[in-house]
């Protein structure tokens, strides 16, 4: 027995902890014997002195104990990817389809958007009717029957990490890498998923703006995985400027279903198949990455991966129908705003949180958890860094529906892209793999 | 207006924060709108990033405003001495009244005790009938009438600091120089007086073990007083072994008297010249140390110094008859146990906090708030550190009512004086005077 306090001493001086210490303080913390306070205290003396890899990985399965660890005994590997978050990622959509239809398991559990990074489960809401509100039950059994599920978490799921966050974003103590390390991996190893590929995104419009910071990042959550026993592989991927064209919620879909349809943007494309290569290889479907990639066309070019993702929808109450024409999509907002170039040159910024922000404020994000989401607004940018521009040619189509929302907006979009006289080299897609 | 979030945030970074900013989050603690879990986050953010000293001026200063600042209108120049706290520390018994009867008037204002430092109020309360526990009124009537009081804090004193305190006391925050010296100096700004003495004590039974940090804790005090207006001095002074002779409540008493009676032990006789010399000087009583240390000298042989004690006693309800006859003093405990050397040498240690620990352990002294003072238990220390003692010699002498409280303090003193063969120095009694 270790008084809190004693706890909270030993960290803030950079000493490490026993997990049996670790333990008694986090599930006195759930179990409300230790007071918001102290654990309070103890978080901001985390983010100065750190935790050692022991330390993170017995916090994580101490959090992990906290709640219920899914079994998911559906016959099949499952596979499951965790991207850090970033403006215009939408790349759950394709890939959680495409490994189904190349028959691994892939029980996603997720997340909601709040301030300038959209949420997956707030852009799959987007298709009416859907839901993502599912009871362990359904969970699996859908998992089951079809291979795949994107849902919330459940409201056991995890609670310590639920109680330390809630706590941690408020007492400016989120970024830290074991921290943040730990509250991902809890979920991920509750979900009790064999397979594991992360997407770590760098740049401005990431939470960690440096490669240094995400590769570290991805480090510890592989070295926590792997203690877990869970197989692991972490793509370092640009974050410089939004993914893909589309960011606001149908718009995202919208585009998911322009890659599933073996269409869709380059840097999309390019980053779904690099993700779910991975996956392939680790799980053995295929023995190397250029086999897993012939694999992985071939299901976007032969529908099956659409049909598949169509599926998916059904299974959740969704109207797949929509999808179901030739061309049909997600229905835009009312009106439509183009902003253009002011001059001629060479893109050197699409800043992605200005745009994240102005797509929140246009009403598609939250910027309080109580917000609710307007799944039609948002925007479509039709440059990227690197690439030439004439003077008047258009720069973004912005979706709105209430025209105060759109001057709320504007400030951070007429200011987003930057356009100057000296060409720059695009930035690099996927910039690092790390394996462990 | 910035969000609680933001101001933890900003310091977390190393930023600073303006007047008006710390304002508004610590008078929102105060007022329950901010909530301690924020405060905690904060206040161990301070620990790692420091507060500059404007930041902690002001936050001295918005302490201060947290409740009422005292008035003291009594026609003398009003003086006051702080000690950061050691063993055997009683110094404030003879200061007091010495300072009183050269003129001044003394409002001190002070706390009581916990683990191994005892605090003035209890000790003062080891005298039956006394008590500290004073209105605002009575205070500043006593002042009026007899130029000195020594009382407790009343309700509304520094509210912000109570709860600050508080709140740093379960969060492993208390050892941060700046919160130390923001959270002494409101009280002294509080209580109103012009001129103060610090003696910042450094050493192994010392808050500050090393003099380096005593020193920069002074120095942080003196540049908060020297903002507010006051008169600042400093001494630094050894606690590397207990004080006088004498520790627990009224053998403490006691010694002071002996000191008033112009005897007592050497060290306690030149602290409280030290501090009482500087006092005069900096009230212009003196025009220099040499003037003012014959004057003091001068009251403790003429017996003005004590009989102003016997008034302070009498003035806060205290038996002062009990000292009255030649050599009365406090009875002290039913039972005594010598401790004797075991070996000849030269004493290298005594060791503050091994003794002050067992003087609480023996009923002298709190562990917990809550719990009661035996005032009569204690003991009696009769080596100092540098001299040679023969075997057998009588090291102390503990007096105690329970032989179970003997049993629970005396692993504490048997290892608590070191003897060795090679010879030391004395540790040098006053280390530094620092005047800005």
């Amino acid at each position: 027995m270790m008084l809190p306090y004693e706890i909270i001493f030993k960290k803030r001086n950079g000493q490490s902890l026993e997990r049996a210490i670790l333990e008694e303080f986090v599930q006195g913390f759930v179990e409300g014997r230790i007071p918001d306070y102290q654990m309070a205290a103890f978080l901001m003396a985390v983010y100065f002195r750190g935790l050692t890899a022991d330390e993170t990985t017995a916090l994580t399965e101490i959090m992990v104990g906290s709640g219920q660890r899914l079994r998911l005994d559906c016959g099949r590997e499952t596979v499951d990817k965790h991207s850090t978050g970033g403006v215009g990622d939408k790349i759950s959509f394709p890939l959680v389809p495409l490994l189904a239809s190349c028959g691994l398991a892939v029980p996603m559990i997720s997340g909601r958007g709040l301030g300038h990074t959209g949420g997956t489960l707030d852009k799959f809401e987007a298709i009416p009717g859907l839901t993502t509100d599912l009871t362990v039950a359904r969970f699996l059994d859908q998992l089951s029957e079809i291979g795949m599920v994107i849902a919330g978490q459940t409201h056991d799921f995890v609670p310590a990490d639920k109680k330390m966050y809630a706590l941690r974003d408020v007492t400016a103590t989120v970024d830290s890498i074991p921290l943040i390390a730990a509250s991902i991996m809890s979920k991920k190893i509750a979900e009790g998923v064999r397979h594991l590929v992360l997407d770590v995104k760098t740049g401005a419009g990431a939470f960690m703006t440096e490669q240094a910071d995400a590769e570290a990042l991805a480090r510890t959550m592989i070295s926590i995985g792997m203690a877990c026993g869970l197989n692991m592989r972490a793509l370092i991927t640009d974050m410089s400027q939004p993914l893909g064209q589309a960011v606001g919620n149908a718009l995202e879909i919208n585009e998911s279903v322009d890659v599933l349809r073996g269409r869709g943007p380059a840097d999309v494309r390019a980053v779904t198949l690099a993700l779910c290569s991975q996956a392939l290889v680790m799980a053995r479907v295929c023995s190397d990455l250029e086999q897993a990639e012939k694999m992985l066309l071939e299901k976007l070019t032969n529908g099956q991966a659409l049909s598949r993702f169509l599926e998916l929808i059904n299974a959740q109450g969704g109207q797949a129908a929509i999808f179901e024409p030739e061309q049909g999509y997600l229905p835009a907002a009312r009106y439509q705003h183009v902003l253009t170039s002011t001059r001629s040159g060479y893109v050197t910024r699409v800043r992605p949180k200005e745009i994240g922000l102005a797509v929140a404020l246009l009403g598609g994000g939250r910027m309080r958890t109580t917000d609710t989401i307007d799944p039609s607004v948002g925007l479509t940018i039709h440059v990227k860094c690197g690439e030439y521009v004439q003077a008047q040619a258009e720069l973004m189509v912005i979706y709105y529906n209430h025209e105060d929302r759109l001057d709320q907006a504007r400030p951070y979009l007429t200011n987003a892209v930057t356009i100057q006289d000296e060409p720059v080299s695009s930035p690099i897609l996927i910039k690092n793999v790390i394996a462990s």
